[in-house]
């Protein structure tokens, strides 16, 4: 399913414990990523440039495996993103994001 | 050219007090907004995701106006990058930033 | 209906143009402030503890408006939740805030 | 003493090399944690959400292990503080704190 | 006094209402400013560069003036220190504090 | 040169891969740190103080430890960056910052 990038284990064990939180997160992904005219791929590209311009590595790196697994989506389209991190965040986030990607892609390519 | 977005008149008055200032910043924009595979327009959808993301209004609406003025992006497509604003930051900065695209839309429709 | 206070005119106008997103903000709010075992006051005051610790003036003061309007919390209690967003997130945001508190306060005297 | 759980150890050896920053820490967590009408259990859980709304794990962590250890604070309690981080902050920041959340009390089930 | 710059019409009130915490914030600007081997010069352009990469307008602006009209800091000075705002943040943040400086400038040079 | 701090394995891989955007960082730190009235010790004290105001973990080590190793600022004088951190941002960004500082410190003390 779309989004279940963020279903951590955390997440999972809402199922049973939190049912209301286990629903509204599936509500959630199921409408986020439901755009009426953007298709996936785009808003996927978005939601990678918004945590990388946070710096926050653990959502980074689940938003880029995500978009390279599921998607196809090429090292050089992310680092087109991260041109745009560039710009709107600075030199931290954009150093630091580039580094996770790498990490991502030599990850794959051991595999 | 693109990216004046950002070209207030604290950066125009950069090119006769600090001319190194301003050679950057059109090194930076010309740089970003030339992504390899990317085009310009999903780039800017990226680019509003991400300052909406910080609930910033200011960037957010020179984001929007540029989006819609510049590339004809619709408010359909921008309330498909606001979905992953929801999902990735929360309320605040998604009604915030719904209100803004509102806004910019109404003022056009009077013009 | 708790939590309206982030029903802004751009959320209400979403029923018509974006039920999907719509039915999606009321699911959030429904289930975010049924705490099974805090109560809403409680909530409430955390809730403004966020906002205000990010220095986010309108979010701020929209939570403030609400906790004294709709819950009776009182500027007492909310001087507490800012002793920790100053313990936690500095002066500018304690000060920032501070004043946000004394501006609903003293509106609403007036009234 | 309230608030100790900020004293690491470069806190600790500021008392000998820096004393003025050392009473000036000291006065911040007394004066802040002493609300006049919020008690101390109220004041923990705000700063859970404020620090979980960071998605900053460090501070998250030590606010939790305080809260449990120090006040018997109940994960359910802390579960109806993300409701409010997922509704002001987004998934990434709710998903993050709960992943912490459930390894504090793993590790406490362990001992 | 020093610091003095955070004292709006809300932290005075302190004085009456909270003397714990009027007194703190007292403290905090003593000993915060009075660093034992930079001058306060050095730690007042620090400050700006602080609140400028956050993209604090209140902030920002209050310390800016501050700075000029306390400290005889310069422009040139503070543009060196937006430079470092323009690395680490990016060009919404320096953009936006340009557009500060260049609006208290002015407003001096009127009266 | 200036600023290499930043350059990581991700930014030294763009030689070959993105000229483009290699060549804008080299541009952007050779601009940013060239400031026309402050000097580079200066400068390099507001980039702890930004990045440490964050609680950005990497940038705050190698900020510190470029600072240390290139600039031979003192640990003193890090504290007094640290001040106005704690002022502006709040215990757990300073309390962090302190930390790493004294692991910087004692990682060189062992050698």
């Amino acid at each position: 399913m779309k989004g279940e990038i963020f279903y951590g284990k955390g997440i999972r064990e809402l199922e049973d414990e939190h049912p209301d939180l286990y629903d509204l997160v599936k509500n959630i992904n199921e409408t986020v990523w439901s755009g009426n005219v953007l298709d996936y791929k785009t808003q996927k590209l978005i939601a990678i440039g918004i945590t990388a311009s946070r710096a926050d590595p653990r959502a980074t790196k689940k938003q880029i495996q995500s978009a390279i697994n599921e998607l196809d989506i090429t090292k050089e389209e992310i680092v087109d993103v991260l041109r745009v991190v560039l710009l709107t965040s600075g030199m931290p986030a954009f150093s630091k994001s580039l580094q996770i990607l790498n990490s991502v892609i030599s990850t794959m390519d051991e595999e």
